[in-house]
């Protein structure tokens, strides 16, 4: 789009992103109709229809819970320009309340629940030790949370309308050592 | 296998792990035959057969390149009781360079390829600015490094024979907002 492209094919699309041509029609078949035979997919259509998809055509609000180095690398995070805000930090050490970050003010976890009823918060962000992460999703889901977004390394119990997205370290890690491991199978 | 279980129906392990028992059969059965019809699985072997799959039967060495906010979260992570090892830590900051992050002293960025020669390291994190994280690359490659753990949120261009495993924070909250989505739709 950003290069005045009108129409690509998803042969095209197959050469920029690496899977198959097939692939790509049969993705975009499981969520309608996008192209017409022959003639590819209109660029703008096809932007407007993926953003819908995976929501980005809204606003998203984000709480942070734990100012540490994952937190803060995540506050520093520049997520805005596709729609997602970081509004408000949390942290339950006395010396990291009240300092700012990104232009947001660190307040205390003790106040979670008070912020929540007062603010609309999409995705509450949990970047604490594994230890308390369990507490506070259960805290979360009492204020109506619906989303949480996990970098803590435990799977958490929550009710099935609750959404929860791991950020699991360890996983993307063993994906490596199996990529690595395909590869130099490959290779002998 | 650590509560004594010996054996495991599909149908258990379904109700543990939440996809359905004919799609962890069809898994499996990608890798061979692990388990026998009405029998199930011996834990011990299924583990073994697993850890072999992803590769964990091996010790990995790490070398991570930018010891910033996020790069000091890997460090400290605790992969080494499934055989990740981080070796070596690199930033081109005088202010860090000499600083000990545990147990592990941060050396200049310069001497990447140098340190690269002596040691056998099998996976390198970059943990750098986006700015920066091609030209690591490939410096990578030419030293020979066969996998790149990337959590710059930029495409790194390498050859075939180089795993790049991509921690894409901006994807995963997009599978917050897709999700998130999908169940409003599905309680309407």
């Amino acid at each position: 789009m950003d290069e005045g492209v009108d129409r690509i094919s998803s042969k095209e699309l197959s050469e920029i992103i690496g899977f198959s041509a097939s692939q790509i029609r049969q993705d975009f078949n499981n969520f309608g109709e996008f192209g017409q035979q022959g003639y590819g997919y209109n660029v703008v259509d096809l932007h407007r229809e993926i953003s819908n998809i995976i929501g980005l055509n809204k606003k998203y609000h984000i709480a942070l819970i734990g100012v540490g180095n994952f937190g803060t690398a995540v506050a520093k995070y520049s997520f805005k320009e596709m729609g997602f805000h970081i509004d408000a930090l949390f942290d339950n050490n006395p010396e990291k309340v009240g300092q700012v970050l990104n232009g947001v003010e660190i307040t205390d976890t003790n106040f979670l629940e008070t912020y929540l009823s007062k603010h609309d918060i999409d995705i509450v962000a949990i970047t604490t030790p594994s230890s308390v992460a369990q507490d506070l999703a259960d805290r979360l889901v009492i204020c109506g949370v619906k989303a949480i977004w996990n970098f803590a390394p435990v799977d958490l119990t929550v009710p099935d309308d609750v959404v929860v997205e791991n950020v699991s370290l360890l996983d993307s890690l063993m994906t490596v050592s199996y990529l690595l491991n395909e590869l130099k199978d490959a290779t002998v």
